[in-house]
């Protein structure tokens, strides 16, 4: 599996994907999840995938060699790139499906999130489908996970909001990570984090963070003990020793 | 959906299910999911169940009325009777499946926590599935979930081990409970949690938690405000105003 998390805020946007992936238990490699696109100054779009491999590999090459009239790159606006975007996996996964090897139990599908600013317009998040319909992150709604999505979603239901300033976006977004790295042996270092401002068309900041990453293990320390300082402060309850 | 979860610790063993169900978001009930079958002095049996309503409670009822041969307050062993809640199981569901009517695509599945203490052997915990059978839990692995357990897991694995007391895993199971209630509208209040002694055979404490419990609001107010303070503790990241 997979864990990706996008966030569209005030202050702008950030995009974290993991690096497993597996084929079965005894087939685990490591694979970036995360594509950029970027024309500094004019837009900046940032894709990140979960899914069958494959397909989430053969979309991105044709949305990476489309011809100049289907380009990312010349897309109107950021409704248009996801538009691209779903037509370009839903047509992969047909032509994954319909091609004529028999094969019952495998799953071609896979989601992606695609988001970014064009200048002109705001920033704006999608989660694309399998089928290529897709829905957009909103000031409620300002986060979108695609994969292993439940581990780490209490943590974000708790601290993102649209106010929220990248700083602790970023804080949040590596605690999500590591309660579900945690519990999902699907989900492993690294990840790769990118951060686009408000308004920069261009990719502010971009990390890869691996298992040596001081800032992760410290992040990953303190939260871990901090959780088991505020659980032994927990009240006890009264009816705890009022029976037997 | 639901959500369960059961310990077994060096003190006792906990037993916590949640009491929402719902067939679509239009058909939302309250149920309970506990099930408690005692003979005080000699043995204490606690079921939990997830899945189908009408499988759960079909199977509850055969459990509770079956005759004396197969009952499981005459069972040998907790391991028998976790054998008589699969083999009910696995019998109620293929009875309906094959009933004769076509229903494509409803799910008759269900599962069950089954854990307690017959006199003579020490307190067993198992997590048996719809096929009938089933996994015991160990000392590596002293907790047990059905339902919608992702959510919830994190805390779990941080914080339950074998030597763990009860008062911590209550504590354990309502924060467990909280993270899952914020984040799936599919598990509900009231919360049913009973805790059973070692060597005790029988219930020792049995408390239903709803939204007025005040200790409940307290743990959810303290634990809320608690990981905000931590988080809020959290390093930032050097590498953040590196770049642009």
């Amino acid at each position: 599996m997979t864990y990706c998390v996008a966030m569209s805020l005030d202050e702008g946007m950030l995009f974290a994907s993991d690096s497993r992936t597996n084929a079965g238990v005894d087939q685990v490699s490591t694979f970036c999840k995360m594509t950029v696109l970027e024309l500094p100054g004019e837009r900046v779009i940032v894709l990140l995938n979960a899914g069958n491999l494959a397909t989430t590999q053969a979309t991105i090459n044709a949305i990476k060699t489309s011809d100049e009239a289907h380009s990312v790159l010349r897309a109107s606006s950021m409704f248009q790139v996801a538009e691209r975007v779903g037509e370009t996996l839903k047509s992969v996964i047909r032509r994954t499906a319909d091609g004529g090897v028999q094969q019952s139990d495998v799953d071609f599908s896979a989601s992606f999130l695609v988001g970014g600013q064009i200048k002109g317009e705001a920033p704006r998040l999608f989660l694309v489908y399998a089928q290529g319909n897709f829905i957009e992150a909103t000031a409620e709604t300002p986060f979108l996970q695609i994969g292993e999505s439940k581990y780490g979603k209490p943590i974000l239901d708790r601290v993102i909001k649209p106010q929220t300033p990248l700083s602790e976006a970023v804080k949040c977004a590596l605690v999500s990570f590591d309660s579900t790295i945690k519990s999902n042996l699907s989900v492993g270092l690294p990840i790769d984090l990118v951060l686009v401002r408000h308004n920069a068309l261009r990719i502010n900041l971009r990390q890869r963070i691996g298992s040596e990453d001081t800032y992760f293990h410290d992040i990953r320390d303190f939260w871990g003990k901090g959780l088991k300082r505020v659980f032994n402060e927990l009240p006890e309850p009264a009816w705890l020793h009022q029976q037997g």
